[in-house]
């Protein structure tokens, strides 16, 4: 018999959000990639296409931390239809020692959504200017807001411009941002108007042919690519990733198969072996961020399950000290 | 929010053995891979040399079937030492159609033995003489205790022998199989002789070097090998492979990997393109199992994941028939 925590969403979301603490975490996670044994295997993944679905398996094994999260991550894309989200899921805490099962995440993908925030505000912090202070998003979903709230934690972002293939969700999530934040977020017709006139561009979206093109970019700016997390999706036409002065990578065997780096090494504009810094080795200060104003820095971010045992760690924690949850003998 | 049924190990044990429904069930799923477009990805598998553990990951979609399993299968070597057990873990069912978490069955790795067993069943049913009467079990844990009771069900086995590296154990093991089956179950002080004696043998050992060899195997008889389930396990000497005159295996890109053929592979004996049939194949009758009574037949199992989507599916529906688990809102 062993007792096992089960922790809701409701739960979690009483606990853990979007805040400097959470954007650490993550962080920390990343420089612990770079600096410490940690063991991540490659992503199981799976595809339904019956019922348009997949669903992703990430886990890592960080050294020093007494348990291990192994995320479950379904994907859903006809579920609106049936007024569901698209995007489900739960994680599984382990013990690091005996592997017994500690904790169930039972998050419906929030943990997801604000690790994945984090990581675009801890890219933006060791890569954008630090006086960047407007920011581009493409995308009209959830990450899209968060991103956005994301990096106003790192930078002082004053005004805003977001873009979406459906112009209504677009002016939506503007308002709804504007209201959140305090600070003008203006709805764009374009992507191309909204990419010109920011310092940070972050692209959000499920696309799986760019939404972004090279010759938009200018000197200064940084851009994070958040939505390719699947080897068909993407975001940003691979000829940015040379016009960029530096291209950065959550996890550099990921990016070769899933991420913008995955398109431009297809279309041969990259080598499949050119090697490229990992952000936590650039956190660690192992390799060279941005080095002077002008250059463009590129972020790839594919989601690593480094970052989920990082955000259950905490969560679980802060729901532990706190008495939250349901015991239950198993 | 959505609704969780949550099943523990004394709800599923109430309610799910090893007899002939789960055999069946076993069987069927079997057949499916080979002829529904099941979607099977590899096995996700992290170990932590730290702690001398591994975590595996599997899972399958079954067309068909409403709901689909993900097991999470963690071995920790060093926990004996604390008084726990070595496998542990759970399975998370979710829907097929909307990937929304249905069920958890907090089962200890329960599920999994069961469903290993049962796969040994099928192996012999499918491929050992109809008149095999004896049986020899290399090894003493639970999973040898299982494989023998899987042959009873299948074959009329009179009289078995059990080998085991620890002598006490192999003991413990025969006393109590003879006492539960009914049947005079000795243990053997060296593998050989066990070997040599049985209509079937099955292993199911963690060795890393062979314990079964080659030059003791005689016409009519079949193995089953079923303890490799990671590249560095090896219990069958790799010339068996091809002393035998049909080698069937349940996942041919996995046996590559993993199993037994692995070595065999490795050692230069087998080319890593030969094709095997599965075991599933000679179920739905698009290969031929056995042909004749001189024939020494191999099974090389590594455990598959539609063999847990089954197994959850069965032991689901009828602990919801029964009203049993508790329901938990997330």
């Amino acid at each position: 018999m062993t007792t096992i925590r089960i922790l809701t969403e409701g739960d979690l979301k009483a606990r853990i959000g979007l805040d400097a603490a959470s954007v650490a975490c993550v962080e920390e996670a990343f420089a612990k990639l770079a600096t410490d044994t940690v063991v991540m295997p490659p992503i199981l993944s799976m595809t339904i296409p019956e019922h348009n679905g997949e669903v992703d398996v990430k886990t890592a094994y960080v050294p020093g931390l007494a348990s291990f999260a192994l995320k479950v991550s379904p994907g859903f894309f006809d579920n609106p239809k049936l007024g569901l989200p698209s995007l489900n899921g739960l994680m599984v805490v382990l013990s690091a020692e005996t592997g017994l099962v500690e904790a169930l995440l039972l998050d419906n993908g929030y943990l997801t959504d604000i690790r994945t925030a984090a990581a675009g505000a801890v890219a933006a912090k060791h890569l954008a200017r630090a006086d960047a202070h407007s920011a581009a998003i493409l995308g009209g979903g959830l990450q899209a807001r968060l991103q956005l709230e994301a990096l106003t934690l790192v930078r002082p972002i004053e005004r805003a411009w977001l873009w979406a293939r459906r112009e209504e969700q677009a002016r939506e999530a503007a308002d709804e941002l504007s209201a959140k934040l305090s600070i003008p977020v203006e709805a764009t017709a374009g992507a191309e108007e909204a990419v010109k006139a920011a310092d940070i561009v972050v692209t959000t979206t499920p696309a799986t042919s760019p939404v972004l093109e090279a010759e938009w970019l200018r000197p200064g700016q940084h851009v994070t690519a958040m939505g390719s997390d699947n080897a068909h999706k993407n975001e940003i036409a691979p000829e940015a990733l040379l016009r960029a002065d530096l291209y950065v990578c959550d996890r550099l065997s990921q990016v070769r198969a899933l991420g913008e780096l995955h398109h431009a090494i297809e279309q041969g504009l990259v080598s499949g072996e050119a090697e490229f810094p990992e952000l936590g080795e650039v956190i660690a200060g192992a390799r060279s961020g941005r080095t002077d104003d002008t250059q463009i820095t590129l972020a790839d971010l594919t989601g690593t399950g480094v970052q989920d045992t990082a955000i259950a760690t905490l969560a679980r924690e802060r729901c532990e000290a706190a008495g939250i949850g349901a015991e239950f003998q198993a």
